[in-house]
């Protein structure tokens, strides 16, 4: 199953951050790969050594043999094209792969900085009533989101894509996972709560979630 | 030169905005295309009649003979892979196109995003000394990402992926356009500079200009 990447490839990431995306795609590719975790409570995304791996200071980056990656909707298509036999995307028709495409962009661009204004509030502006605003906004834009993710593109399901599991799955998946803590009640969106429960129950997703408690453990 | 598309695609997009990205691509592709001007003055952008194209309120929106589609990175993908002969993207090669894809994604998730703060602070809180306070922070955020894109991106040029232009090049200098707007003096980024002065002689670029402002005028 597992197609042997020399050296395996490194994803370095944080427990509860988008990376895990990544990661699950990753175990969905059968991509050999080993995890290296960013302690974000001692803002090892901002030390030296992190820097070195990615500039920006932030994860998910992939280092590969050919340099390192970063970046949800550029890795996630990475893995997709690296192991098409996975069948992670639909590489064959320019119009589905765009609307993939879309929706990834759309949850990296607008749904996760939504998320973002929570806790990162000092990205955007330098005061303490600024950032408070910008927290106070954050359950209306996220269940805005989930509001446009449920009409817009959960309509023919089982996966975001319909009839079959792409990279937009675990994407959306690790969003989701948010919603609670951005005071988002999951249960007025069936689909997209439903989507969930049928992430949850995939090998891949348990293996994930083992994965990253072991190494947080 | 121009491969037809039947029925022609319509670009909906509006001056300055990030749709121009699209708009050059269509032309280094050669696809046929017709276009469409969304009047933000008159806030057409939330009217009925456009939310019905886009239900998100935002260009760009490409409207191809399959349905419409919307975001920047994803549009940009859709015209180079539907006309491969314009070369406008490294398909054979997944990490290269792993790196365009990357660019693209911080483009629109981070640069474009940190110039959205400055009049659209609307959309991430509900009080206008929040709005000012995000206001103040645009030139600092931009000149940051000008910095990286400076010394991660353009060190080989002299397009974004080297010696081939991409995608990624109308995007870059339609976001660098945005620059004296938002107080920030290109000539401290002598690479993004010299890449938008170039962009500026290249045919495709004076059609999209001439175009627009026939258009609007
Ligand atoms: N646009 C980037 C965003 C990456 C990002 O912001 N990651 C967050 C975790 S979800 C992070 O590393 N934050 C650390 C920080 O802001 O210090 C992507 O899609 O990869
Ligand atoms: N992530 C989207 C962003 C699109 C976007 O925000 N477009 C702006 C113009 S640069 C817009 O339509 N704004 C209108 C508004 O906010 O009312 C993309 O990359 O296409």
């Amino acid at each position: 199953m597992a197609t042997p990447t020399f050296p395996p490839w490194t994803l370095y990431l944080a427990e509860g951050t988008c990376a895990q995306a990544v990661h699950i795609a990753l175990i969905d590719a059968g991509a050999e790969h080993q995890l290296r975790s960013v302690d974000f409570a001692a803002g090892e995304q901002r030390g030296a050594a992190y820097l070195a791996v990615n500039p920006r200071g932030r994860v998910p980056a992939l280092v590969t043999h050919r340099g390192t990656l970063t970046e949800v909707p550029a890795l996630l298509l990475f893995i997709a094209q690296s192991f098409p036999a996975a069948r992670l995307a639909p590489w064959d028709d320019p119009f589905q792969l765009a609307r993939l495409q879309e929706f990834n962009s759309y949850l990296c661009a607008t749904v996760h900085v939504a998320h973002a204004h929570k806790r990162r509030g000092a990205r955007w502006a330098d005061d303490a009533a600024a950032h408070e605003a910008m927290r106070r906004k954050v359950p209306a834009n996220m269940a805005e989101c989930c509001a446009r993710i449920e009409t817009e593109w959960l309509h023919d399901g089982p996966w975001v894509m319909g009839a079959d599991y792409t990279i937009a799955d675990p994407y959306l998946f690790t969003l989701a996972e948010w919603l609670e803590g951005d005071e988002v009640d999951p249960s007025a969106f069936p689909r997209l709560l439903a989507h969930r429960t049928r992430m949850q129950a995939r090998a891949s997703v348990r293996a994930a979630k083992a994965a990253m408690a072991a190494l947080a453990g």
